[in-house]
């Protein structure tokens, strides 16, 4: 085996991994949504519609969970070949990656009360601190074309690192409108995610 | 790497996180089932039989996933190439594949008291969502041989389109006898995966 | 793409959709373990070793879907090309797969109570379904070598299909055995799982 | 195909269901994490931080599942073939390794009461029988060169030996700290992650 094969081999597994808790992530969402019981004062359809908040969220961060994996696997068009420092960054990457259900249950039980603040502050501070070693990771993988394909571009490494600083920027005007309302944060992130979605489908 | 195998990459890893979405939905249908608790008036047997809405759900949903992870399998052969746009809606098609657990529950949950008709349209609505946004995704790939292989003829394309309608007709007809019976309309999605089921079996 | 590489692209993905599904299978049987709660009269090592039926029942079934999947891996070294009615065959397989933490969970909360045998049953039968459907598979697949690679001997064929009908006898033996004791029962199970892992290591 | 793909097929096959494993066990660790209620007494946040032994437990299991992975990850680029031994020790090792989610909620939950100190034992206990597991697997694979790459030097194999050693020294240390302290204990363990994050990324 050729060392280049060895280490797109190990790429390869990398992003099987990550596709791996990606995938696991975005499924377990559904486990926040709870069965409303029988309750002879209200009818089913009210229960659903009462559990807003739990559908807002869960949407919410199933577009962003999607969307992180799409553009991970951009950039991984671009990286090629790994180390272990990469795997460090990029397991740090999934930790948040893994904590988005917690904060979303938190935020759809409290979004509609006295915690919604604190609740909607975890939730974005959440995919803050992804966007944040996100940023860090393209920088160790890019400086000096440390980890890319001899094909990539020093342009299309300055845009892509352009363009990696909306994330960061969105999510803490997140954070920042948290400490006025959880809900108007939230919907923040789901029209940040819903930006992206529009933008990409107009741009190829 | 030639232009052909990185497209080729990204259909994969397209199809590994799809797979990866179906794979964890399928399974956690599961834990919807409970054990049922002792009870010295009940045996366990009978503790079981009294589950049998959960069965039955748990069974026509995992026979509907299966179905759809075939088709989706099936329909991926065809496409050769992705983009943004085809992973937005692969994502928006996994979105309501995830939701399956939860909607399973809720007409598992509900099917044998008054708000079963309810549950069963929330149920029938789930895969009738589904089957929407497969033949949009559909089209989009096929519109102009956009993103199929080239050797894939257009009597082909027909073909498919055809068959593809048949899920949204089925799934509106089991929304409709919702309206009427929720057994019926769970019995209707079972009675529409044992078809497609023999008839593949058969036609090939 | 030539047909063959058609087909062999089929199979990688239908032996990585199974891989999911018994991954998840063996990692969701952590979930029926329930942390002792905090209790002055009882120490937590003593909580711990009350729970022994669920270490018993989990240690049973990963063996079980263990072994299983090695065997799932080593059948399809000789499947070489799959259709839809494999997959249907395997969807099957995957739903009493699937089915495994749940009956798993039965046994684990009812081996020490009065519901022990029925428990059992149940889950004995769950693997007896299993072992019955994978004779089944091999049986389609194997019939005047239809789906297997041409390098597959008939002296090979007719090894394994003497093999695969010891899983059957001997889940129906802890079938009837569980008539009579349930914790009998999920030890021949067990003994089943050793039995294998000893004469496999001896084998190769 | 060739005898050499047909290894390597397996090899893969082996590497992508341990993969798939980490990845659930690695994600399943945030289904620990509950959501505090409502208490008009105390605050979210409050509620948060008194969830500490939560995160400090989820954030130790994390660290520590990923540098397992990454190991067995490095370890499976010197084994180029696998036979039904191997198949069984990764399956025990895949065993203790999908135990952790419950041995991470147990001390969780217990750390900060008068059971931290068994609660500790048997988390700490947990991690050295995947260490100890670890050993066999690799001295297996390694003795005469059994199942390596031809390409492995015998000093490779030696200094890979050597260090593998550390780990059950490390969590056997953690072992005996649990004895007189669970935080102690727990604290041990993730400096253990830090210390080979931090040596992993100045080595490379």
């Amino acid at each position: 085996m050729s060392p280049e094969s060895f280490w797109e081999k190990e790429t390869s597994r990398l992003e099987a991994f990550s596709d791996g808790v990606f995938a696991i992530a975005i499924t377990v969402l559904v486990l926040e949504l709870t069965v409303p019981t029988v309750d002879p004062s209200v009818s089913l359809g009210q229960g659903l519609l009462d559990e807003w908040p739990s559908f807002f969220a869960l949407g919410t961060s199933f577009m962003t969970i999607l969307i992180m994996w799409m553009n991970h696997h951009n950039m991984f068009s671009y990286i090629r070949r790994t180390d272990r420092r990469l795997m460090l960054f990029n397991g740090l990457l999934l930790l948040f990656v893994v904590l988005t259900p917690f904060t979303t249950s938190l935020v759809a039980r409290h979004l509609s009360d006295v915690d919604a603040r604190t609740a909607a502050a975890v939730y974005s501070g959440n995919f803050l601190l992804v966007a944040i070693v996100w940023n860090g990771l393209w920088r160790y993988c890019s400086r000096g074309h440390r980890l890319l394909g001899s094909e990539v571009t020093g342009d299309q490494v300055t845009a892509i690192t352009r363009q990696y600083y909306v994330a960061p920027l969105a999510y803490g005007a997140a954070l920042v409108v948290s400490a006025f309302s959880g809900l108007a944060s939230v919907a923040v992130i789901l029209i940040v995610a819903g930006f992206y979605a529009v933008t990409a489908s107009l741009g190829k």
